[in-house]
């Protein structure tokens, strides 16, 4: 792969799987100014090739365009700097990025397949006059000789024909119970089908809905996808779709949104294995308390005023098609049980998924979605809570923020002199606006640079026209219009600033309210575990920087994508995992912040950059004095 | 009460419920020439009143009818006699009864109550953000500490709304299941319900269905109800009716004629006891196995043919709405189990209805019914037959068999000179038929009078109009034409006689493979329970005459009536009977006789008057010889 050397900061990288120059220059850590994104159209990324061989975009005044430029061989560029000042500015800080907890600790994986349906194959004797007991007698005798053994009052439709069909030889799908000592024959079929054991692992996001298709027999992922949660047309988040569901009909549409959004799912994970809804054995789901609710059709009225009650917390398992499934009778549903009204399945799957619950190390599990749910504890005990954060790291509540797809500005560096950004968007497009990554960078960029203060203020006397006054107050200019695909400049607010000092002060005065809660402080985390989209794009330092995450050494942060699909899917596999989810949920501590006075005062401490008690942020605060 | 002599005999009897003279001297031992059941219509029950007053119908000759006069005072009365034979043979044996069973050893009625599923009243702490666990957590935390409880999805649409329009007192219906620390919450009503806790008791027989509704608390039953098995359209016993379950649609046909037999019967116990559907808990019902199968809606084809298996023995609760009850849905129905394809649920409800799993005494049980089933043993050990016996008892296959209703023949004595006959009918009105006891004490009767030899044939030889060859062959004149309403003689057939013999040999037959089986005689048996409606009015003694019944110590012997419905009815009040019918119906061997050796050879035996072998039939022997 050819060697990028960028002067005169004199970075070098290997250009691997880069888009292009701009891209290079910004994992090197050298700014280039460049602010639509990469999209090729402000003409502000130009760099000279001083050794080496390039192809792309050549400038008719000399030079190229980063953006549009990819080198053939190894290539010494300059970046054009207009004062010494710059050249200094240009040293900017690598990202530092948490790793793979899977990778790493991934012993949720490295699972005992142990189903909570399994299929035996069994063969049995012909009935005579001298042995003639019952089909199902004959049954029992064959496999429950070791445990109590119940049926399905559907099996014994079917059975006689099974029996008979496959020549006695019938494959029983038996499905463990609560007592090991107890078991449920809710399939037979005739004939050897012990090859079909598949299970729909499922997470139900508030956003998203992700599925995938699971061979019993060997774990694998035979096929996965995802798909927006419908029940977004009635409600970007929880609290509003409660709101709809008190509507004449409301619970029974949302009802019926997630339903069919799971009907789809399932079948395309069948089409795209190849494989038979008949060879589903079972569906594994973890979502929220929310969600649960509305696929299960449950009342949330209650859950939705205080004092928050869902419900239930612990769901029995339940048929498939007896809640609208396109399914066949044997299967259920087993959820993920949920510790209070706004920390769900989805944590406790994601929990037992990382497999926090087995390690001794004091840990923090942070979910920033669009609640912020956080758990901390290890093997011993557990506490948790849900953070009302919001979803402004999601985009939500940013003039132009938006979700992660082509065209968001994902991360942006900021001139420390001229206070000129270097914005890359996904997929190199034109800006459309900005997404979480994009957000944090932004923030964190603007905050170091001194363009924002610690009050989350932009600086009025900057000598830049990055920074105006707007309609809607003070604002900077991140993308101009000219360079946008929407026709109007992309800029970042104080409203939008605020927001974010809300949400990410909510996430860290929940830390340090549970933290508190134990008699233990910021530093004592031993590790701290980012699920969900955020966590390997995340550059720790810049939520760090405002005050997102904790100031700790790096090598403590770890990312486990969709922990609570990982954590339903292990439950599919090993039903002791899904025992492992009710146990956790149960040994879970659950604070409820909206009424807690140590969390309101924390949280008040948290609404500056990156908090009001610098020592908190070592790294920062040594940073700042640089 | 008046107190009655008859002369010559000098017999006395205290005149109490009889509704007539007639009835007073069958009762006394007295033999009164009557050939019109009672009716008033033949003339031949002539007496003569010495001492006291009567009122009734005198005769314009002298004389009064019997059948249509009663006592006013202490009367003597004389029975007119042609000759010194005459005399003697008027001293006839009194009716041999045995004694209920229930009355002396009615243990199951003298149960804790501890049904299946009790309803408990809980006042719950209000719930508060200091206390936010679900509303399933706090009925939990409140019942559930001391067994895991589970719970009906069902029961979480409800839960909810039931809490708080109970004002957080709720009544929890709570399951039983087969482990002790495990139970079921099927239901939550706001407020104290828990006084209505009914249960509905059903006996599904073959012929007639009988059901109950009994008050959980005090174990009260509040109304019963009874009617035909609706399935009789489609067949009069279990063997056709499963011919007529193999035409298209025909299982379903079953079904619904049988689920809407059960709906009518609830409605009526309802209404009867002013109750509400509402409160019924659930349904305990005892059938026999193939009745079983036809409610459940299960295939029968492979009980019908050899080796006639059954698809289940043992079935698990059934909701009542699911299979088309129209009942809550909280009802389920619990079923007997059963033990082979012809010994079922009623059978083993029986046995535990009568407790023989609770005595040390060995016990045969014997159903005589539309098929026969026995069980011998006692509270170690069971072994168990059906005898293939047919409903010759239940006037099947008798020319003029019926029904127990008006009309019919109840009991026939016959002078052992003139071979008239004594005839009463059920209510005293004309002769339509015979029934069960009717041609018991018919078949007796003509056998120890001579009429009939030890192989079932009519003497040609005697002087009597009763006695001639008819269309069908020899035959006996039970009533003559113009005593009945059906317009022609009532007549018993010696192919009449020969299904007798066949239906009692079977019978016979069983009891002695059962024995032998175990290495015991006849002698040997400490009790006879006799179940079905057979019991109270049977004379033992005319049963042993024709060999039915065992020639054992008559105070052996005892009736239950109907034992199924009374096993249905404790496993109701007391779940620990639910699980004895589970380990009787286990505990139970099954000698399939259709297939036994020993079994054909005991039946040829048995074809005789009372048996080939008469030192079986001791006391029949001596009464032989007098």
């Amino acid at each position: 792969m050819p060697k990028v050397t960028f002067l005169p900061s004199n970075k070098q990288i290997d250009f691997e799987d880069q888009e292009n120059l701009l891209k290079a220059a910004m994992d090197a850590g050298v700014h280039i100014n460049a602010s639509c994104g990469g999209a090729g159209v402000c003409n502000k990324c130009r760099i000279f090739i001083e050794q080496g061989e390039v192809k792309g975009e050549e400038l008719p005044d000399g030079g190229w365009k980063a953006c549009n430029t990819v080198p053939v061989t190894d290539v010494v560029i300059r970046v054009p700097v207009e004062s010494e000042m710059d050249r200094k500015a240009l040293a900017r800080p690598l990202a530092s990025k948490a790793v793979s907890w899977i990778k790493i600790h991934g012993e949720s994986l490295d699972l005992k397949t142990e189903p909570v349906v399994t299929k035996e194959l069994i063969d049995l004797p012909e009935p005579s006059l001298h042995d003639n007991i019952s089909d199902l007698g004959r049954i029992r005798r064959e496999v429950g000789q070791s445990f109590h053994l119940d049926v399905d009052s559907q099996v014994l439709y079917r059975l006689p024909y099974a029996l008979r069909e496959g020549n006695w030889q019938v494959t029983a799908s038996i499905m463990e119970t609560a007592r090991s000592d107890h078991k449920r024959l809710v399939r037979v079929q005739p004939g050897n089908e012990t090859r079909a054991n598949y299970a729909v692992c499922v997470d139900i996001g508030t956003t998203t809905v992700s599925a995938q298709l699971v061979d019993l027999r060997d774990q694998k992922v035979l096929y996965e996808s995802s798909n927006y949660n419908p029940q977004v047309s009635f409600g970007e988040d929880v609290i509003s779709r409660m709101e709809f569901s008190r509507k004449v009909d409301g619970l029974d549409i949302l009802k019926d949104k997630i339903i069919e959004c799971l009907n789809q799912l399932i079948e395309e994970l069948v089409k795209g294995a190849n494989a038979s809804k008949q060879d589903i054995s079972f569906i594994s789901i973890a979502a929220n308390t929310v969600m649960t609710h509305f696929l299960l059709g449950l009342e949330t009225k209650f859950l939705r005023a205080q004092p928050y009650i869902p419900v239930a917390n612990q769901f029995p398992p339940v048929r498939a098609s007896e809640i609208g499934c396109d399914l066949p009778e044997h299967v259920r549903i087993f959820l993920a049980p949920c510790v209070a009204s706004y920390v769900g399945g989805d944590i406790v799957a994601g929990v037992v998924g990382v497999g926090l619950n087995h390690h001794p190390e004091l840990t923090l599990f942070i979910d920033i979605g669009t609640n912020g749910e956080i758990v901390l504890g290890n093997q011993d005990w557990m506490a948790c809570a849900a953070c009302s954060a919001g979803p402004a790291f999601e985009g939500g509540g940013i003039k132009f923020g938006m979700r992660a797809t082509v065209g968001a500005v994902e991360v942006v560096h900021i001139h420390p002199v001229t206070f000129e950004p270097m914005a890359l968007t996904i997929g190199g497009k034109k800006a459309k606006g900005i997404c979480g990554s994009g957000i944090i960078s932004l923030l964190a960029g603007l905050f170091m640079t001194g363009v924002l203060d610690r009050q989350g203020k932009f600086r009025r006397d900057l000598d830049t026209k990055r920074v105006r006054q707007g309609s809607e107050g003070w604002e900077y200019v991140v993308v101009e219009k000219e360079a946008t695909s929407i026709g109007q400049d992309i800029v970042f607010t104080e409203a939008d600033v605020e927001n974010l000092i809300r949400a990410k002060g909510a996430m860290f005065a929940g830390y340090l309210t549970l933290l508190e809660s134990v008699g233990m402080a910021i530093e004592d985390l031993e590790r701290v575990i980012l699920a969900g989209n955020f966590g390997s794009y995340l550059d720790l330092d810049q939520a760090i920087i405002i005050g997102l995450l904790p100031d700790i050494p790096r090598d403590r942060f770890f990312f486990a994508g969709n922990s609570s699909l990982t954590g339903a899917r292990a439950a599919a596999i090993s039903w002791p995992k899904f025992q492992e989810m009710k146990h956790v949920s149960q040994m879970m501590t659950h604070f409820d912040l909206s009424d807690n006075p140590r969390f309101m005062d924390h949280y008040v401490s948290c609404l500056f950059l990156p908090h009001t008690d610098l020592s908190l942020f070592p790294t920062v605060k040594e940073a700042l004095k640089a």
